[in-house]
């Protein structure tokens, strides 16, 4: 079965195989291990040694947002967050139930978010020191220019919590260049086509100094977790960690770099979304996104008109030939969506297609056009 | 290697070969199966379908205990903490920084917590609503006696919070009969003998749906994942699981409800004591417990007075001859400590025995008494 979806993405079976071992996570032999992980993402992000620092985080894209939320942003703290969709969604709610305060820009959520509308509305509102950025949108699949506006944003002395969830690895970020980001912060099991378990964040080390008691939570204090590692052996772990999740991620590192790297990744999943959004649209398909929008993580495809239209059924249909999609949808209009990451080729997006057309020709499909 | 640690403890290699499969963890061949696990926990932990639901949460047992601080203890309420010793000073530091009070009550932390002395620290304060009580303190070894405790702090209208974090499975506990429990919180890898990566709470549904605002953090909010589950199909998980560890968890299940349940699991670890504890004794050493203080779950054992004494050097040689253990100790005086949870059994404990003697010989360590 080929996982399609926006992650846990399908994986290697090498970076699997490497879930099969016992380990104690503070033992000598372990923690070199931990360091050389943490300093293989912060290379992806463009982090400089010594300034910046990778702080892992058991659980999900969840949890780390939360946690750069409450480290960055004190109680009762403003953060603007332009609302690209479902996950920009999910932030203000975190934010909200964290006792920061949310403050909602509302965007058209099919295009690229516009720079000039963010900084409008930071310099409206002199109260807000945040802005909180969803890189690649997985509810629609836009990729915002998350570098630009921060550069936008940077001369107004705001500060910046970019979620880079469905994006780390793949879109491009250079944190040396952007002095105005407390935190990046992304999984394991997106674009770095590793296991779920595990979150980070990478973030300046003077930020982190400066936001000590923030945090109201010891689980979720990114500044905590940063001074254990400066107090501790390098490679110590507060709390047990996901340490088959870990090893696997050591792997998945290894076929990152030995790739290519993030250019080398963007690549293939740009030609991943290509094969598919041109197999979609050639099979009289609807994609819910224009070409010049749509990212190259997620497609989203309209639910063709027909009456026959049932998701459930397509998906099952789907999967008989080998091919799992999501069973749910996060755009306004009823879609399927498919994921374009992972360990996933474009000959993948053909195979996909042709079983697509082949499922919409059994459940009687004639009417492709979007509903 | 055989880990001989308090966890993540030693596993099966059928426990481990359950994560190399991708999984998409909304799909509807996935969720029946995590409904099954959630009865399956439910039954060990002696709760009543309908009343009672277990709740995953990703993550590590620090994790679940703040979710169940914040769930069911208001901002600024009261908890009393007996400190048992690493991990009662655990939750209090987590309470503490989510803004609740802990109550600290000193007692002698290497013998069973006196319930009459809980009672009277309750009785004498109205203001506090809580009892948070570790069930198997790891730092010390001592197992105490938390079914009791519960009972006699119910009469006073008192909610307890269960820390079975390296007790559930082994120990005994029937929520059927304990009312006064908000919430039993604990780990897939301890005495489940599954992997790092999820933990879980066990509640009353009645309390969860009361308790509704109280979390302050989205994620943390235990009454959230309740409604999710109720909300939605049952089975669908609010954010992305670790999903191969909920997979081997099944698996884990499996060997659990195969060997016999609680009560077998009990057995083999309390003889996986008795022979660990009758062997050091047997080579002059002397455990930092009374026998009738001492836990299953894990032993310490007082550094040797040799001068030649090195814990680092003797948990390195111990590696050589294939037996990890914790390479640092939570007990006041220096010591070592030895796991008796996992996938090992008392002829494993022999072995140990015969290499910790060996070892102590070629480290030339002659007095072998407490230093």
């Amino acid at each position: 079965m080929l996982l399609l979806i926006s992650g846990p993405v399908a994986t290697r079976p090498e970076v699997r195989a490497a879930m099969t071992v016992d380990i104690a996570p503070w033992d000598d032999d372990t923690r070199p291990f931990y360091v050389s992980l943490r300093h293989r993402v912060l290379a992806i992000a463009g982090g400089v040694e010594g300034e910046h620092i990778t702080l892992p985080l058991q659980g999900c894209g969840h949890f780390i947002t939360e946690a750069a939320i409450r480290t960055f942003i004190p109680l009762g703290g403003r953060l603007l967050i332009p609302a690209t969709g479902a996950y920009s969604d999910r932030m203000t709610r975190l934010a909200r139930e964290a006792g920061r305060v949310p403050v909602p820009l509302a965007i058209d959520t099919q295009r690229r978010a516009s720079r000039e509308a963010i900084v409008a509305a930071l310099e409206a509102d002199p109260s807000i020191t945040h802005l909180g950025m969803v890189y690649s949108e997985t509810g629609s699949g836009v990729v915002h220019d998350v570098p630009a506006i921060c550069r936008a944003v940077a001369p107004l002395g705001r500060r910046v919590i970019v979620d880079a969830v469905s994006a780390f690895g793949a879109l491009p970020f250079d944190l040396s260049q952007h002095p105005e980001v407390d935190a990046i912060v992304f999984t394991a099991n997106k674009c770095l086509e590793a296991l779920p378990g595990v979150a980070f964040a990478v973030c300046p080390m003077t930020r982190l100094a400066e936001c000590g008691g923030n945090a109201g939570s010891w689980s979720f204090d990114l500044t905590d977790i940063y001074t254990h590692t400066q107090r501790y052996q390098e490679g110590s772990a507060r709390f047990t960690p996901p340490s088959q999740v870990l090893n696997a991620f050591g792997v998945a590192m290894d076929l990152f770099e030995a790739e290519g790297g993030q250019p080398a990744r963007l690549a293939r999943y740009t030609a991943n979304m290509r094969t598919l959004y041109d197999g979609m649209v050639g099979l009289g398909l609807v994609p819910y996104l224009a070409r010049e929008a749509q990212g190259p993580i997620i497609v989203n495809i309209h639910a063709p008109a027909d009456p026959a239209w049932d998701l459930k059924q397509f998906v099952e249909l789907l999967k008989e030939r080998g091919y799992l999609i999501s069973n749910f949808y996060n755009t306004e209009k009823p879609s399927f969506r498919v994921g374009c990451i992972g360990a996933v080729t474009p000959e993948d997006m053909r195979g996909f297609t042709r079983s697509v057309d082949a499922v919409l020709h059994d459940m009687g499909i004639r009417r492709r056009e979007a509903a």
